[in-house]
């Protein structure tokens, strides 16, 4: 067949086989292990959720990148198809569901729905992918995973403690033993504003320095001052883009810079409470550095934000997070605060396939082949597969008697450590040739030696 | 909010949580398990497929449960609306995306793309959600998992061995005993039809067959005698509906009405090769029923089928799979023939729910509870959690000093088993109470002893 002929992925879109679909497995087991350990539980919501839910809650640019689902049957029954010429006005009418676009709008549904039944603080976490009709780029796609883990109904800082403690345990976890966990508070930024002179463009201002790490701290200036925010104070507060110290020194130069400040001052004591609470954890603090700059574009944050990056790898952040008050306002739940973080799987396998952390044997599922050398399957196979895989050693026996050669060839392809040759000769001796793939070596053992040589692979 | 404003479910779909969660993952983690453990490697694939590659495989009916998905933008751009006022005409050219439907279809797809570079006999497993746009049933929903495992490229019947090798362990594992595998050939449907001189007509006689379990052999007698089916020719095969005899001797049965049949007794002698190598692979025969008048309705089966299901949970076949020749030939890809099984999730669930065969203590995150009763918490906290967690014991400290009667009775309605209460007199004698929950008794641990303890859950 012809390759154009050839059915094609929705573009943006794409297929995880075999080692890179063990790695995202890898990763996501040791997160859900971890939030577990916590005491978070799972939740799962459908991939269809009614656009009316959706709307508003991404702002303008974000709506745009919702995934509609036509109606099903005769979307246009009822409808005046040729009044609506433009599709803005077809659209509410013929596609009243969407795709689910991330997982916090989904958990506030859930929260607002089920508040009375549910014990607060309410802890879950959600590992499921998302869709966003974004502009594919490379390793960015429409369809990405997101794992969040947030606990709604209590404003108390060892929450915050917990989930850096989780953010620190699943690296250790994953072999990530580099990173950088940046901390701030948005009451931070908002005082800084405020002592501007500028509190009502708070937003404004974040979304510059948002920009800090790609643009750099000159061009974000200027932005600000084209902004039309005064230079002068600017320049007064332009040490925290690049404050040296250690936190305990910074977080003093803070308080100098916010005493007029009351809401400035208790978000730095709210952070000094944090790195307390860290080590009642037994978490050293030397991952964690004070960024009064870190911004973190999403306006609902309200509180703590945090994310944390590789020094060794320049693939952005891999895990976020935040507090926000006002959690499920739009769904009329009010007076709930919620304080969550989510790990980035697709940018943690890049990283970790580019730290070379993931273990060896990776994308290689059987362990042992047991070749085939006769019409009759010998009976070895009954004393000492089964046993294998009990013992969760993946095992295959060739489905067909064609030549060794071409049986050593599949193992070889499919990377196979160890190949069981199972001859006439063997077969009156009871004992079977076990053949080390990578190494070349062949030795004779009995079946019970095969196991348990086998089993502690 | 008054209820009518809260944010609603789309219809046929659910919120899965907690228990019913933990449930889902613990059948899926056990039949990737034994699957890997075949040497089956994890494939996954977007939930977005071109219509293009969807259409043409489901049939008619199939095909209007497809969620297309609305084209993204001015989907009105360059076509004429006003000149479709028929939805079907405008369909095609406003949605050219579509939900996965099934998970064969995407296999197909990704092995005629990847051909060339895949190794065969190609073993794969996929475990993901897929969407149909059905009505919604009580306990059917339109999204649902599948749990897939296919062997393309080879017509080995040792596959089929192991595919019900698989069954067997799957359910093994889970701790289902009673169960039953009913096991045909399509061909010996085909011959039958021919014997009975109507060749043409199989799928007629198989769809027909199909509600034996629903209605009865009287009433499919009579559909098949409405169909025209002669009433003879019938009566000579009805025995198919009714078999009473051990494998051997229906075996025997079956050779002697199919003797003009060399398609028929072709068959025949694979389903008595695949008792004999179940027997190589350990695997008792007592759960295996031959039932000739099984059929699996899809079409696209060709040789071997089975279904199993449970004679205490009347709930349908919890697995079904078979062989199909011409594998992928809607996307070119000649004389593949493929073998596969799939498991009902949902049903699974609902099986051993009913059979009550999930430990214990699923849908309990949390082992053990930290009271909170001062600002200050204890330096224990490091000492104990941090241990624990790291053997995977789910530990939660309550995040707030409120009443130790309302932290009890968080413990308590999150079904907590433990809670250590670290009162001041406590943390002076360095022994810390622990209170079984369920038992309602007390005992002074030191920390020592408290990780010791607990590890062990």
């Amino acid at each position: 067949m012809p390759k154009n002929q050839l059915p094609q992925l929705v573009k943006g879109t794409r297929d995880v086989y075999a080692a890179q679909a063990m790695q995202r497995s890898y990763i996501i087991d040791h997160i859900k292990a971890v939030y577990q350990s916590y005491g978070f539980m799972p939740l799962e919501t459908p991939a269809l959720e009614q656009v009316s839910t959706l709307l508003g809650k991404y702002g303008a640019d974000g709506e745009q990148l919702i995934y509609r689902i036509l109606n099903s049957g005769d979307f246009l029954a009822g409808i005046d198809a040729s009044a609506s010429t433009d599709y803005k006005t077809l659209l509410p009418h013929i596609a009243e569901k969407g795709l689910r676009y991330d997982l916090t709008v989904p958990l506030m549904r859930y929260v607002a729905t089920h508040h009375h039944e549910l014990v607060f603080p309410f802890k879950r976490y959600q590992i499921q992918p998302v869709w966003r009709a974004d502009r594919p780029q490379k390793g960015r796609y429409r369809e990405f995973y997101q794992c969040d883990a947030d606990v709604i109904g209590t404003p108390s800082l060892w929450i915050e403690a917990e989930l850096l403690g989780m953010v620190h345990e699943v690296l250790a976890r994953l072999g990530i033993t580099d990173f950088k966990v940046s901390l701030n508070n948005r009451a931070i930024l908002n005082s800084i504003v405020t002592l501007m002179g500028a509190a009502e463009r708070v937003n404004e201002f974040c979304m510059s320095i948002d920009k800090l790490d790609k643009v750099g701290t000159e061009r974000v200036m200027q932005e600000l001052i084209n902004k039309g925010f005064e230079r002068t104070a600017l320049e007064k507060f332009a040490f925290i883009f690049d404050m040296q110290g250690d936190n305990a020194a910074n977080l003093q130069v803070l308080r100098t810079y916010l005493q007029e400040s009351d809401s400035g001052l208790e978000a730095i004591a709210s952070i000094t409470e944090i790195l307390h609470l860290l080590t009642k954890l037994g978490i050293p603090d030397n991952h964690i550095t004070i960024e009064p700059s870190l911004a973190r574009g999403l306006a609902y944050y309200t509180g703590t934000i945090f994310e944390v990056t590789l020094p060794n790898v320049s693939i952005g952040s891999i895990v976020g997070g935040g507090r926000y008050t006002n959690f499920g306002e739009a769904f009329g739940l009010m007076h709930m605060t919620g304080v969550g973080l989510s790990f980035g799987v697709d940018r943690l396998c890049v990283a970790m396939e580019s730290l070379g952390v993931f273990p060896d044997s990776m994308g290689v599922a059987t362990k042992v082949l047991f070749t085939n050398q006769s019409q009759e399957i010998p009976d070895l196979v009954s004393k000492v597969i089964p046993q294998l895989r009990q013992n969760n050693v993946a095992v295959e026996v060739y489905p067909e008697p064609i030549s060794l050669k071409k049986q050593l060839s599949y193992a070889n392809k499919k990377l196979i450590p160890f190949v069981v040759i199972i001859e006439e000769e063997e077969l009156k001796t009871k004992k079977y040739i076990l053949r080390d793939m990578n190494k070349g070596t062949q030795n004779l053992h009995t079946a019970q030696e095969l196991i348990n040589l086998l089993r502690c692979l």
